[in-house]
């Protein structure tokens, strides 16, 4: 049988709340299996922006990474945030390394190409260095990810967290038992966004099928769930949406994705 | 015998200069042996807390490192600087990895504690995680060190990146045979600081003493030069001061200490 592994995902929500982040890495550095952690960059870098007098610029409503994005978003995903998650880990005995993917080579991306829009500093993930963060998970470390990935030619790639998730689930997939979970500020899925009870305990793919038909899941949703039954579809046992409770064994108030 | 291991610091003046660190880094990258980069933070880091608005706290003309400081120098030395030198390692297929103290644990402080002076978030070096170091420089991983360790109880502190550099050397000596570089601004030690060919081939403990009696060393030069005795008292093979030309073996022209 293999080992379980988690694979956790932590919503800006999570970030910008000092003592819900808190509760939630003390709860995370609990977890007996091993555990990689994945963070985007919440408010914070846009904050750090603002304050060094930048404009976010915007092409057809899509934000591009520009040279001085790039550079903000490193001091932030990965300096700031990053190194203070590893901090607060390591004070609960949970022995944590923040990680960018060029760290270790871990994960190497494609600066997205250029067809109608030029994005600047994005990348798409290309690859995962699974022997190597093996090689960590098997010396009980865990690995925490920030938002950042490198194309192997010298340039750090803003890359989107939940992407960062599912490709690291994946990959890791033919050697453990993965788990994925996104903790966002919501309990699950909603079927009415308005109701925060109204969760849906479980979707599988013709639940999905409807929920897109119908428009009850639309907008940012409508990726995150994409990228669920992508990673279930290649060998991720269990994914499931849900608040930072969703990470102890006893919670029962979440979505979970099924085939 | 030994494997060799090379630990090199760089100072303010390599990475202020992109074109210099470039030149560095493509060298670092193709040495065999195994090897340590230990930076700090150059010019950078008091350029953001400028453009951030901050004021530097200074009491007695020492820096204190508030609240906000910490900050920027976890974002500039960790997420910044480190995170792009290590992207730039990989692009020469050195496969680094950029580390605090707290990631893997590896490198402890303690809060430097207030006597006259509160220095605010800075430590001062208790112990290293050798057997950690040491297992990544045998999986051929080089290891990126900025100039931030942890206390283990949740907080980065602002560590001197020299004195990162002499304690990694030391605690690697038992296992390795420990070559420490400090490259800078000049060619070695100056025996008049005006003539930039006035290098000190060679300092011993002996030489030493006469230059700090007649004052030839003095303020800054001072510390490094008591780190490097330090280093050399405990084990570390060899200490060099120089350019960055320093690291490579068919250097000459740099000033090499001696007990």
């Amino acid at each position: 049988m293999k080992t379980k592994l988690k694979v956790v995902k932590i919503g800006g929500n999570v970030l910008d709340d000092k003592t819900l982040l808190s509760a939630f890495l003390t709860d995370f550095a609990k977890l007996d299996d091993p555990k990689i952690l994945v963070h985007g960059g919440g408010k914070k870098a846009s904050e750090i922006s603002e304050k060094l007098g930048l404009t976010p610029q915007l092409i057809d409503g899509r934000r591009i990474t520009t040279d001085d994005d790039i550079e903000v978003v490193t001091m932030v995903y990965a300096g700031l945030l990053n190194k203070n998650i590893v901090a607060a880990l390591q004070s609960h005995s949970c022995n944590a390394i923040g990680l960018t993917g060029a760290d270790g080579n871990s994960i190497v991306s494609i600066k997205r190409p250029v067809k109608t829009i030029d994005f600047g500093w994005v990348g798409d993930v290309q690859s995962v260095n699974e022997t190597w963060i093996k090689s960590l998970l098997t010396e009980e470390i865990t690995p925490v990810f920030c938002a950042l990935t490198h194309d192997g030619i010298g340039n750090l790639l803003n890359t989107n967290a939940d992407t960062i998730a599912v490709e690291l689930a994946i990959s890791l997939a033919a050697n453990f038992e993965v788990e994925l979970i996104y903790c966002f500020e919501k309990r699950g899925v909603l079927e009415d966004f308005e109701n925060e009870d109204s969760v849906f305990l479980s979707i599988d793919t013709d639940l999905f099928a409807e929920l897109k038909a119908q428009k009850i899941i639309h907008s940012g949703m409508l990726p995150k769930l994409e990228n669920c039954f992508y990673a279930l579809n290649n060998k991720v046992s269990k994914v499931i949406i849900g608040s930072t409770a969703a990470i102890n064994t006893n919670s029962t108030l979440h979505t979970t994705l099924t085939l």
